[in-house]
């Protein structure tokens, strides 16, 4: 399958999974012995290896970009496929193949579970970093991500300054009390399920309900209110439920019928248990609580002022997880900091998730960026 | 203790439980037989009964209004404790004295539990107006409420059009589809702590956990993303926890230790469970949610159209829960019905909560409605 052919999703080139092959010590302390980090390549490096991008996958997503975010490849779209190579690599604490609670812990020989240590942004960044060197990829032309993969793109553009020439970060600043609330809350649906077990579930039997529920209320702020209420507004059920009927004689008790946006929600957290572990989520979530790219520098600003690479934030309108004003200040901190950085707002309703849902717009915002030689 | 006495709440000069002893048939199907309505009246009704001013309550309120919102008998508050006679009652579903899951069924002596059947707020209003009737109460001069009181006052000026001279209400409208998907997540919430039973739980023994998580996320829509950062910003929780520490280190799993954001709703969840019974709020949630004024009339225009009173309806403006712009889409409808409706905007970053929060500013643009003779 080529990689250009319209509305197919691209495959890797190559797959495959590196580790450092020792103890990697952990920002907040802990250790992972010979920690996994499951890596995609799409298409090759060039001879100088000066044609490399890093897509940084968010919260639920894999080393496989174009599983995720398939348009990336399509004709047309933000990467030229034919000249780009594009490395994806799964984050450590996921479950797409790097170390994460599901993992054996080989110094126990059972799984982390609820063991498994707090990993930061900066943790994952240096892996990471290890795995480009051991690619022999010394620069990146562009680090691209939204959410927490925005995240992991500016904390690399401050711990290895050298090796990035470009920074795309869309809907990511360090979390805001809202959003650190509504994972607050993520967190303690999932706990709040007996079949999580204190973390030590058989991966057959995890926490289902409470992962989807976490889940529904994650894709509520993943959205807006003005996307919901041009969906679903007030309609019932599209099944065919009546929330106005009484449960009384249908004998449902307290449940009731739904309106469209329950059905909605609740088929979005039925679907995410299929793909994801509830540990991971646990796990990832508190990554993106703990993001802060000035932590263990002199200051703030001794943080900023490392970054070499040009950077370009993008705040979502309608973003309510990380709004736009908390990345646009970002941006400010940055210009003061004597960094190149330029911040362009996406006017969409999709709210944070319209860095997937509305590409042309994010196209025409970022070409410029991108084509600038 | 006096009604005017500064900083001290009120006290009601009755308290009392109202029967109408006999079968109430509900709108939705179901029946409720001799329901109770518990009320408490402040003050006493004038030789000519045309002092009384009816404060319906909100989700987790009760008959005693000066206990949740004692500003408003306070000198210079909205009411003139001195002139005025308020009522409030509580409503069908809750906890604080009228039927509710927790009641008896006197049909089976067992609680209702979850069989307790779909209340609208037609219904509550119904049985609030015989209860008037009851106690010579033929016009009031003033219904005032919020969020689900503001329903109430909407719905009696609709259904009852001769007995209500002028509805103040705030935060006020069938809701949204963010709404009600956030209501049916604090709903499964609840389900899903192993506690709840299928509903079929002793009062001692309720779903706590549940119940105070969805009380958490209902603080949230109670809130704003702006106040909270105001309050909480990323500080760590106060009472000493490192959201940054080692959960690893510290034995503590993947729970972790909180951000203050994260400590206030927990305690937010843990102080509402005390007060409050999880069926109630399983049900007071779906009345909210189908509250449609214009159910059961010809055309929503029709419905409209029996209101006599004047009509004040306040959006505040950082609410989003009933965001500004559906109280004010709902104030035009009113206008095009040829009501006698203003709308006034509460600039607040408190969000839903601030017609409790920002009593001055509600003061100020509710007063020259009251006023006007």
């Amino acid at each position: 399958m080529s990689a250009s052919s319209t509305a197919a999703v691209a495959v890797p080139s190559f797959e495959g999974d590196f580790s450092p092959g020792e103890a990697f010590s952990l920002e907040a302390g802990g250790v992972l012995l010979a920690p996994i980090l499951h890596y995609a390549i799409y298409g090759e490096p060039n001879a100088a290896a000066d044609n490399v991008i890093f897509v940084a996958h968010a919260l639920s997503g894999s080393a496989r970009v174009a599983d995720w975010w398939p348009r990336l490849f399509f004709p047309g779209g933000l990467l030229h496929a034919e000249d780009h190579c594009v490395i994806g690599i799964n984050i450590l604490g996921s479950c797409y193949g790097s170390t994460g609670p599901a993992t054996i812990d080989p110094l126990t020989g059972n799984r982390y579970g609820p063991n498994f240590p707090l990993v930061s942004i900066r943790d994952i960044v240096t892996l990471q970093a290890r795995l480009l060197e051991r690619l022999n990829i010394h620069r990146l032309k562009l680090v691209l991500g939204a959410s927490i993969g925005g995240m992991q793109a500016l904390q690399m553009a401050i711990q290895f300054p050298e090796r990035v020439e470009r920074v795309i970060a869309i809907g990511a600043a360090p979390l805001g009390a809202m959003g650190l609330g509504m994972n607050h809350l993520q967190r303690r649906m999932i706990q709040l399920d007996p079949a999580w077990k204190g973390g030590n579930y058989l991966p057959s039997q995890q926490p289902r309900e409470g992962l989807a529920l976490a889940r529904a209320l994650a894709v509520c702020t993943y959205k807006s209110a003005a996307l919901f209420e041009h969906r679903f507004a007030r309609k019932p059920d599209r099944s065919g439920e009546d929330p106005w009927a009484s449960s009384h004689e249908l004998g449902q008790g307290l449940n009731g019928q739904r309106f469209d946006v329950a059905g909605y929600l609740d088929y979005q957290g039925e679907r995410f248990v299929e793909r994801f572990d509830a540990n991971a989520y646990l796990t990832i979530t508190r990554t993106m609580d703990t993001f802060d790219p000035t932590r263990g520098y002199a200051s703030p600003e001794s943080a900023f002022r490392r970054i070499q690479a040009e950077v370009m934030l993008v705040g979502i309108s309608s973003d309510w997880l990380f709004p736009p004003a908390e990345v646009a200040a970002l941006g400010v901190r940055l210009v003061k900091a004597g960094i190149a950085c330029e911040y362009r707002e996406l006017v969409s309703s999709h709210g944070h998730d319209a860095f997937l849902a509305e590409p042309e717009e994010l196209e025409r915002l970022i070409r410029p960026f991108l084509d600038r030689s």
